[in-house]
């Protein structure tokens, strides 16, 4: 498979963006946030996404040009319209709001409407943490959920993030979509033609399949926890959680009324409801970062039912493999993947992604 | 089994709190959070666990007399010592000034230290629902929850919860255990002398177990999601996001470190850390209940796979329960918690619970 140097992929991206009308400092924000997925090994949401980004942009339904303003705020909250803007470019705004106010008030809590897909809920959360505060991010998104005992999606993948310092440049960070596994997920065994863990999504029969075309196909994901047996309505609830935090306060779509997202570019604006909590530690109790170390400490030293496979502390995985990624300085891409990017950027007219 | 009217259990629970010495306000508020559980089908959370309270104060691990305090606040934060108390008086005290502050500011963020279990999380969530306000809540708990890859407990059930108002009198209530199930399903399976599915707990071998009883006695509950391959990481990353929102901000003990619930009372305080968010929707998009009404419209009127199962709204099924349970007046306990209460009666010197 392709092996790309992490400043190629970055130039690609950049140039991708700027050719379809993106401001530079635009697509180089949208490009962190893209590069950083691939960093820590959630390949579905990096490079993967730049042709959908790319195509909403030339169908307008994304404005790379959008600027978010507040349209209520206390001392506290916010509540933000998004304008239509690219997702790094709501976020940023959305998380500086949040952040000043937490420095200044303990806590800053903004939702925002007529935003887009902002990748890993989790890049948003890490953008408070590496300021030294708890970040969380939420986002509601298209429906892909199915709720127990329903045959029909009606909730979106609705992740929910969290991220802390621990002190030493450690940390702790959740980042988990609500149903048992995110749609990108399906999308990269797809591409390395491999079939998928029962339990993840059902087929068109209302059962659980193995076949990930088939149940890319479908787009019927089972709610975090499975079937109603093994408590899945629980992570149908978590979604739920997600959509009043995003839909409920911000008044964007909900999850039953978001367009599926396609490659080659939705015709009206995804409007997208999204929530951004900082929480400053200062307000509370001494000793945070110390505390957080010490989970952590717990956790990966206990002793594992499998040698092999160590306890990891939330947030490891993707640790280890950005240091991995960093170290030999290049990002694997599926072969296919690789191929789409030769031709879109034809296309669009930029200088393709070259392999090492 | 023994049906008990309302009045008669809540009586019960009053008299039983006041012999060893709460006051009578705070007597009745534990009982009306006790009481909730029962209505609402949580029969685990309710009177079963009157005799874990009494007994907690009796060794004077919980102190009924305690006044919890704030130690820090800005205009939409407080740290609060729990100063011991029982949890219905710390959480009365913290959703109080929660609500106050979100009313005021938009938000009100209140972690505690020092406090005792607190019954149903949800029970504090609804508090601000019912004044048309989100109510979300959190506590740690003694180590039950296996993470991903360990042999050992090291994080508690760690519930999520939020309740949040749709207009003429109806709700969405999401509130769950961060493990597959909460131990006090296996606790009534016991009871009712039932065996458990696959995926709630590990017996000592390290491996999944149907019986109820070996899983109690071995106190290892699996993650929300099951084993690693359908995403238990994910419900042990939730269980750590409550431990940051507890522990971790207020300094109260982290859930490794807390001694187990023992129904003859502990002999130290338990030291629990929680968290209450209370958000007013008025800060944010004008509409609120009507799209959360939209919502829960939405789910409950999908087609169910079986059409004896309609497709539920998070909380409806508490909510279809507590109706049943109003209608009646009485509350069905089992047989063995009836004995368990006569004797702790007689122990306490009250008058025994009476069944219809």
């Amino acid at each position: 498979m392709p092996e790309v140097r992490i400043e190629e992929s970055t130039r690609f991206m950049v140039d991708s963006l700027k050719a379809v009308g993106t401001p530079e400092s635009e697509a180089k924000a949208q490009t962190d946030m893209l590069i950083h997925a691939d960093i820590v090994g959630h390949v579905s949401h990096g490079l993967n996404r730049l042709e959908f980004y790319i195509n909403d942009i030339i169908t307008k339904a994304t404005n790379p040009n959008g600027k978010p303003m507040i349209l209520k705020e206390t001392a506290a909250t916010a509540w933000v319209d998004g304008a239509d803007a690219l997702g790094a470019t709501v976020g940023n705004y959305c998380m500086d709001v949040a952040i000043r106010k937490a420095k200044e008030n303990g806590i800053g809590f903004v939702t925002c409407k007529r935003s887009n897909h902002f990748g890993m809920a989790g890049y948003w959360a890490l953008k408070a943490e590496k300021q030294g505060l708890i970040g969380m991010a939420f986002t509601n998104s298209s429906p892909l959920l199915v709720p127990t005992r329903a045959k029909e999606a009606a909730l979106g993948t609705n992740p929910i993030s969290l991220a802390c310092p621990a002190g030493n440049g450690d940390n702790l960070v959740v980042d988990l979509a609500s149903t048992a596994v995110a749609m990108g997920k399906i999308e990269i065994q797809i591409q390395k033609q491999e079939s998928i863990p029962p339990g993840w999504a059902l087929g068109p029969d209302g059962k659980t399949t193995t076949d990930a075309q088939l149940a890319f196909d479908t787009s019927r994901l089972l709610p975090l926890g499975g079937f109603e047996e093994t408590s899945g309505y629980k992570g149908y609830a978590l979604s739920a959680l997600v959509e009043v935090l995003c839909s409920g306060l911000s008044g964007s779509r909900s999850s039953p009324n978001i367009c599926p997202w396609e490659v080659a570019g939705n015709y009206e604006p995804t409007d997208l409801g999204q929530c951004f909590i900082v929480i400053n530690p200062e307000c509370f109790a001494p000793g945070f970062t110390e505390r957080i170390a010490q989970c952590l400490h717990h956790w990966r030293n206990m002793e594992p039912v499998d040698p092999a496979l160590p306890v990891l502390a939330p947030g490891d995985k993707e640790r280890i493999t950005a240091e991995m990624n960093h170290s030999k300085g290049t990002i694997t891409y599926a072969q296919k993947q690789y191929e789409r990017y030769a031709n879109m950027a034809k296309r669009i007219g930029v200088k393709p992604l070259q392999a090492v």
